[in-house]
């Protein structure tokens, strides 16, 4: 029979699949002898129990429940409703992997009427018995049955208006009993019933809410930004309550091991006095710093240090720990491998190698490769920022520096991200409603909160530029607008922060790249060693192929000729080129794009020195170029010597139904060869020029949307027969390749064919992914977000390989291709060449390497050493 | 060492890969005994070789052709250059497959100055050498150099009207020498070279011409056309000339050993006295008819009679023969199989399969299944008939009924075609060079011209309704005008054309169906016998469907649910439905569509009577159904009661970049799951009411656009459950079965998987096809013919399964599915669902069934039975 709840003492830290992270580590303490209270953990099982029975707690579970209620009573020495010594309890979420905020959780459950009414002997312990019992209603009205939270804070904040105070603990024990009473009243009023004074029935019902809360919007969402399967399900932690309100003597708080922005080797944390833990995570009062508890507790502090140590130790990890000192007496809530910054969790992964806690193999599994581009985000340029005007300061919650417009509300901010606006989210306080709001924008700020407030740890979890805790911002939420110091700021105004310094500004300010940290570098060439995948970056300027070489490119895998066009001065001569009704109309424009195409691809071979460059031949439709203002059509209409009107009908006729599937690619230089010779000339006269200079080059040529091999072949032969005139009339020799993209799925089934002719593939997974799927990229969205709703995708195809489909057509390429050709060299270019599952997946089918844009090479090259160190496993 | 030049005597019927058709006839006929002027055949090998040496007859040829020159000249007893009895060549193409009139011919080859000069010993020896003379000249101008034919005919005209003659029979011999003198001048003056007087170079750029126009523009057009591969390449026939226009007992005309206007078994023909074969074919001259040989010419007729049959005999089909008497001597100058209209093939199989010359299957062979529709094509309604203005009358030279816009020129016809306008090519005779307007013409309406011109043999090859031999028609080609006794008519008047009377009417006349001839149902009937792959018809409407069935459809293999949304009166409907801004007013919308869906399948269902029929789902991306006209968008915004702007706002969002590969398919049903609950409702209601009656009812519901496992699960349950919930409430139960398209490679891919959930696939080949080689079906034109023209494809995907792409991954598909669920159902639906070729591959792969428009049924199922009968070879 299935064991569906355990003790704490029952389980350990390996068990986190079946008793969620946070369960497996509370076990793993009281094992330990660490100060835990004590508790049990119904498994994920259950959960997934509860949904098979829909959504019912079976009568077994209820039984296994209920006995080991009877257990902790006894191991505890407390009994539930006991009026002399009462075991109250929390009920909280604990996934196998960490949702922080995502899900609900139910405080001091084990209160009624009958036990607070006998708790509250003295003025204090009333006070602190309905504040308790008015919390525990609030919570069970709003978590278990969905009611709104805000109307019960209504009747705190009219009795704090009553009274005439501004804190909560400024109001009395009949002030507390008075509103736990209307507490009960409104749950009634809202509810049609009564609060539930069996302490069985509010225990279950609370199991069945966490249950519930697995599914509750915000966590799917979550789950799916992280790519987090939904059939892990939740466990829940039943575990007997400590109280940081209950006297002078106590206080709660949250302290990590190191630093969790930097890394830094010390203890960090804050605390609040006379504060339950959700006060901190609300961010409703802005907590002491750990500095305060060493001055003020010495003896708590030294003993929650050396904690903190045993545990690092122990989990060879850096641990983020909840605490709470009740009446003077320290207990350990939690504790759990702590979400940190990029920067932090770099330097503190390769200080721990450094104090041989881990293997240099450990330190590169410990970072997860899309959150490395946060360290070469740029920051502001000094020169802008001197003259940049400051207009508020806060906590520098996440590092980063970034300019955008303000909205106020998840709505704009997602709209305005769909403009491709940079967007900045201004809050208040963020709750887990503003997930997605806070995904798509560009940074975050907000009013109240510390460092380690829901925004903080959520911004940085998102690698936002993040500033909490800016005290002097009102916001007005319903008028869209902030106030500071008495300027009003209005949806849309564009302000700047500073995320190492917390400062804000007005205005856009420049920003400049960043340089690397040796730990980085060091790091890095940690990653080198050990992976065999090659990584090369998708650049089409010399500034850019630089920059991808600085960050550890081995080579160019994607040069896009097109992108050069659409540069302002180029444009024109493009323009001309597409509009050309004859063939030497065409070839006098195509004269003007020589010269600048060549100057290009100089520019590229100089700062390549010979590494490999592969050159993609001229790939979207050409109506892309044109141009769609009036005063643009004038210029060529007065160029063509034609009228506006020809000009525009020239122009619709070059529009298509399906442009993706349309006169681009290949067709584009099958149906105007004078394009692909253009093109040719530019390559081999530039090569020709650079290595006149001493300078080795080494282009590849690559022909876009491949579906059949004749296609190849006859651009195959145009471009060597340009070449080889080309370098006849120079009398010098270029090595120089010529491959094909492998996009369009016939090409897979004609790879046998296609390898006989080309000497290497570049799988363009992108368009391949599109047409495996019959799925436009541009169009999706309107309907992907019902397929993760309905869980049809359980990710996004265009993010991740899709290993089931397009990933199978891969495999198919590569045996076909290897087998006419087993020399033949295969990579990827597109988005996917940056993504940690697809490079896993490149790896392990044995490409021979991938490239993405210059500033994710430094986390491709870590997915492939992670992906070598997992094929060791 | 290969062998290049075969006399005639060494060849025979079975070589017309080598010798091509032509040759290979001539051959035959020279060891059958009969009265051929001999000659040698150049093989199709040298062709390819003259290709391949750059366009030039290697020195090894040269020897061979010259060699086989001298051994003609001691056959013939005759010597090229010999005054006394010289040998006069013609030179003429002839391929494996036949190309009529698409390559060049050289007549009276051997002539020069000297030769002319000393033959006209009399003075009508002296005209007709001239005559000949003139014609070589003017030939090997245009053919063997590309001069224009025009300037040398402005001579002949010139030269009439001096005369004041306006037959060409009433010039001189005197006259005849000055054209010929004027021709030569004008030979030098335009090749700024003289006429060649030696023999052999006549000859050997002659062959070197035929050679060349294997690739003329119109060649390539046709072989693309008519699906002829590139490297067959063209033999060329040198042949002893005879003269049809030497004595008065001199005749030229061409013979068919039965009727091929409708396949009566009687010789027929046309002869023309005193000329040449090119007089015939080309036009110039109405010519008479066989019946008047038999009168006139009794002995010849009766010679020319037992050849015919003795030919058909020999080669088990109906004969064309082109003849010549020179001076009451009967040569046979070709034979082949005759082209004939589809009656008269379907006649002339079914007859000879009763007089035992064939078999039943041969008899299947004989016609191509592509022609069969000839046979169903509307005739005129007789009403509308009788109440027409006929103008005039020509011959009827290929059957059918069609009115259209009359267009003077091949441009204007193709622009016309595009825009999808019924358009009539009218001409005063047509030439190779139309070919290109004739294709896309509906009807064809010549002014000269016999029942073999040009102009009707061509348009019987194509299945277009034909006229000609209309001479009260004055064609104006540069005003593209006609005048028919004295009234004018522009390009875009309409008229109709009755090609089974010859009779031309004003006016756009209505059209009825045909209902089918004996011989057809007993023709289907042996193709039925014979074939193993069902036959199914795509049908929206019980009108459809019912002449699906009548056509010999088994079933229905497509009916596309959203056709019957695009009536006037349920468009508003749907309208509202995609438009409505939240469920309710959706579901409101669908209520109203639910009504006329299942009406529409009630009617279906009863036609049908317990045939299959596959229904597929909503399929088509929803902008597709919104309005453009203001009108109808005004409609809108008052039903909706929202601004005009408004609703064309919505309109606008529902636009995307490329809808092909949007929000359309089972997308659609996934993100709005009601329209699919709709759907189920509308059938399974409508099919309890039609089941109520007695009628068996079986329908099969497709999922269009799978490309995920998941999709198709999801709304297989959708599906399911709204039909459990329909048949509990009625108390019946209906028998369906839910299947899915595989148009999306990765349902291919899947398909192992899909095959466990789904009861029948059917290949949606035309969106497969798309997403396979990555190419929109609606912008493709604009750049295949440049892949066509530059040989990179040699057919159209779209109308032709793409085996090696497409076509391996229905195997592909097949295999997976067939090992998850080897009862699975799997067919085509879709354009190549018609194709000969195409239906070919799907019994080759071991498909179920096809599935085509209910006028393609009989070809298909044509097609069916002889790959049935291939298979068996």
């Amino acid at each position: 029979m299935e064991k569906y709840v355990y003790l704490f003492n029952e389980g350990n830290k390996d068990m986190r699949e079946l008793l969620g992270g946070k369960g497996a580590n509370l076990a793993e303490m009281i094992n330990m002898g660490l100060p835990v209270p004590n508790g049990f953990t119904i498994t994920t099982k259950s959960c997934n129990q509860y949904y098979a029975n829909n959504e019912k707690i079976s009568g077994e579970l209820q039984t296994e429940i209920l006995d080991n209620l009877h257990k902790l009573e006894k191991i505890t020495q407390k009994k539930i409703n006991d009026s002399k010594n009462p075991l109250l309890l929390s009920v909280r979420s604990g996934s196998p992997v960490s949702m922080p905020g995502m899900m609900d959780t139910i405080l001091n459950l084990g209160l009624n009427d009958e036990l607070a009414k006998s708790l509250a002997t003295t003025e204090a312990n009333k006070r602190f018995i309905y504040d308790s019992y008015r919390r525990l209603i609030m919570m069970f009205a709003n978590v278990v049955k969905g009611a709104d939270k805000d109307e019960f804070e209504k009747i705190l904040i009219n009795k704090r208006k009553q009274k005439g105070v501004s804190n909560d603990l400024d109001l009395t024990a009949e002030d507390m009993y008075d509103i736990a009473m209307d507490y009960k009243d409104l749950y009634q009023k809202l509810l049609n019933e009564s609060f539930p004074q069996d302490i069985k029935t509010q225990l279950l019902e609370a199991v069945a809410a966490v249950f519930r809360s697995w599914h509750n919007e915000r966590a799917n969402i979550y789950r799916r930004l992280n790519n987090i399967s939904d059939s892990l399900g939740t466990a829940v932690n039943v575990q007997m309550m400590v109280y940081g309100n209950l006297t002078d003597k106590s206080l709660t708080g949250v302290a990590f091991s190191r630093n969790p922005a930097n890394g830094e080797n010390k203890l960090y944390g804050e605390f609040l006095e006379k504060a339950q833990g959700e006060d901190i995570v609300s961010g409703v009062r802005t907590p002491k710093s750990i500095e305060a508890m060493e001055r003020d507790y010495p003896n708590i502090y030294k003993e929650l240090k050396d904690i903190a140590k045993l545990l690092e130790h122990h989990y060879q990890d850096m641990q983020d720990m909840e605490f709470t000192v009740e009446d003077g007496k320290l207990y350990i809530l939690q504790t759990r491998n702590a979400k940190r910054t990029t920067l932090a969790a770099l330097n503190v992964a390769t200080d721990m190698v450094k104090e041989n806690l881990i293997t240099k193999k450990e330190a590169l599994m410990r970072i997860s490769p899309n959150k490395l581009n946060d360290l070469i985000h740029p920051s502001f340029e000094e020169n802008s920022l001197k003259e940049a005007k400051l207009i508020t300061s806060g906590l520098p919650a996440s590092p980063g520096a970034v300019s955008g417009k303000i909205y106020f509300d998840v709505k704009s901010i997602v709209l305005a991200s769909k403009n491709n606006i940079s967007a900045i989210l201004v809050r208040s306080e963020t709750s887990p409603e503003d997930i997605e709001g806070m995904n798509v924008a560009a940074g975050i700020l907000t009013v109240s909160g510390g460092m380690t407030s829901h925004a903080a740890v959520v911004a940085r979890g998102l690698g936002r530029v993040c500033i909490s805790g800016c005290h002097e911002i009102i916001v007005n939420e319903e008028k869209k607008e902030m106030i500071i110091n008495g300027k009003v700021y209005k949806e849309g105004t564009e302000i700047s922060l500073d995320g190492l310094t917390g400062n804000v500004y007005e205005g856009v300010i420049a920003t400049k790249e960043n340089s690397l940290t040796d730990n980085f570098s060091e790091f890095l060439s940690w990653a080198k060693e050990i992976k065999t995948l090659g990584i090369r970056a998708n650049a089409d300027t010399p500034k850019d192929a630089e920059k991808a070489i600085l960050l550890g490119a081995e080579g160019l895998g994607l040069c896009r000729t097109e992108h050069m066009f659409f540069e302002e001065d180029k444009i024109f001569a493009m323009r001309k080129m597409i509009l050309a009704q004859n063939q030497e109309e065409r070839l006098n424009a195509l004269d003007e794009l020589l010269v600048m195409q060549r100057k290009d691809f100089e520019g590229l071979f100089t700062v390549m020195k010979g590494k490999t460059i592969i050159i993609r031949y001229l790939d979207p439709p050409l109506h892309e170029f044109l141009p769609k203002e009036a005063k643009e059509i004038t210029k060529l209409a007065n160029y063509f010597k034609k009228s506006k009107e020809e000009i525009m009908k020239i122009i619709d006729n070059l529009k298509e139904t399906n442009p993706m599937m349309g006169h681009r690619g290949c067709r584009l230089a099958i149906t105007y060869p004078e394009i692909a010779m253009m093109q040719t000339k530019a390559i081999i006269e530039a090569a020709i020029s650079v290595k006149a200079k001493g300078i080795e080059v080494c282009p590849e040529i690559i022909i876009p949307l491949v579906s059949d091999i004749n296609e190849f072949k006859y651009l195959k032969d145009v471009v060597n027969n340009t070449a080889k005139k080309i370098m006849k009339q120079n009398k010098v020799n270029i090595n120089y390749k010529i491959g094909t993209m492998i996009e369009v799925p016939r090409s897979v089934i004609q790879a046998d064919l296609i390898a006989q002719e080309a000497e290497f593939f570049s799988f363009g997974t992108n368009d391949l992914t599109q047409f495996t799927y019959g799925l436009s990229r541009d169009d999706a969205a309107s309907f992907l977000n019902d397929y993760y709703d309905k869980k049809i995708f359980n990710f996004d195809p265009f993010k991740t390989i899709d290993q089931n489909g397009v990933g199978k057509l891969m495999i198919v390429a590569k045996k076909l291709a290897k087998k006419t050709n087993p020399q033949i060299e295969l990579g990827i270019c597109g988005e996917h060449g940056g993504d940690e599952r697809s490079i896993e997946f490149c790896h392990k089918i044995g490409l021979n390497y991938v490239s993405c844009s210059p500033y994710r090479v430094p986390e491709a090259i870590l997915a492939a050493a992670r992906a070598a160190i997992r094929g060791e496993q």
